[in-house]
């Protein structure tokens, strides 16, 4: 099992018992919290840091999610979350996740997000600056 | 404003303030909760309440979901959410959702369940008790 | 059954299922959560909005709070948020909290706000024309 | 800054966006979630893992919290979870907690849960081989 193409990014989670239901598995939303998390670790590895690109004045929201779901996951297991940068278009950053457990796929999706200035939270061009070190970790 | 094909179930809700964001709006993940609320509510209007279905040993997991958002909703708001069947097969419940404030689309989206067993979550047929009603929801 | 010396305020809303844990509960934290949307509710009743607060560039953190749980709370029950005002200082606000359901108590607990100027958080005396209205949910 | 008189357990997590509120800090109910968090690691560091308890049927709820907050807390901060045994008695544990960044106080608080036997949730005493491995993270 061996990821996206090699996910460029991976970061390990451990399910939390708060977000699981009573059926005992992880609530299908926590997961569009899991890819967040995923993503704010793709800007780390890009540029060092979320708030670099937020002292800037600018910041991306989240325009479409897809996630399908696989096995459960259950409290205190550890996942590996998988991202990679799918597509960089003039205001918009497509990524790829899945969300893994000893290499069992346990959800996978995309998301689409839209670079925005703030505070005003209006539609804005990639900066080059951020655009070639998300290319770095591409899919 | 007319909601999904005229939308056989809507629930309004306000929006939390711990479900909103630095941003100052509804963090995403939160749309798959509303989306979830949703649901339950047309499991009441068709069967009474959803206990009624896990009172049987039957109960629904979800398989996949896409939302696309478009405006953001903020504190405090009223939000109503719309939902209609779309599909009922031998094991699968598909429903559209719309999340609207005051008739300006702010969130739409379609979940895909399986019904399962309780309590080993294992794919189960819908049984009719359960399928009749809910086709009275269909658009 | 009369609430909180018959508490002023009163907001009625129904258990998630996000909300329940494993062990088919309400989760302990959304607890905070609820005493929460019973502030907003005290806020809303006393000056027509919290925004009218915050528009003011008035807002309230929290300082401390304590919930005792009595009996847990299930999906899709209904739960009565009693609150009233316990004390308004100089510069702090006490709320105390019930959780009922059908009467009975479910969880109790006190919450201590101060008030804020924002966007710095810096502690602010409560104006006046916060304070009057506040005082009419006084237990 | 030494944690609570040397505290026996030091969890280190890392703020997460959803989980910060429009005043761009984290939202209260969720150091609820980080003392669960805490309590989590404390039967790791005691039993090996949390399920090695509940597998024999054997669980706790909580009976009572209480938090007083410092500093507040923003989004990707790491933060330390420090938790100590402060009573052991016949069916319940008593806890405390700090919450700190960098040294600095963001939060401290106490926690009481009730051992209970599974599935339904009824007061039993600490069984022996879960008292004397807590008992080493006593403060």
């Amino acid at each position: 099992m061996s990821g996206i193409l090699g996910a460029p990014l991976v970061h390990r989670l451990r399910v939390r018992y708060g977000e699981c239901d009573p059926q005992g598995i992880v609530f299908n939303a926590h997961y569009l919290a899991y890819f967040d998390i995923a993503i704010n670790e793709l800007f780390r590895a890009a540029l060092g840091a979320y708030r670099v690109m937020t002292d800037q004045d600018v910041d991306i929201v989240v325009a479409e999610v897809r996630v399908r779901f696989g096995a459960p996951a259950r409290f205190d297991e550890q996942l590996d979350l998988e991202v990679g940068v799918t597509r960089l278009g003039t205001t918009g950053l497509s990524t790829a996740h899945r969300v893994l457990r000893e290499g069992e796929l346990i959800a996978e999706g995309e998301l689409h997000h839209v670079f925005v200035e703030l505070p005003a939270l209006g539609k804005t061009p990639i900066p080059d600056w951020i655009r070639e070190p998300l290319a770095r970790y591409s899919v």
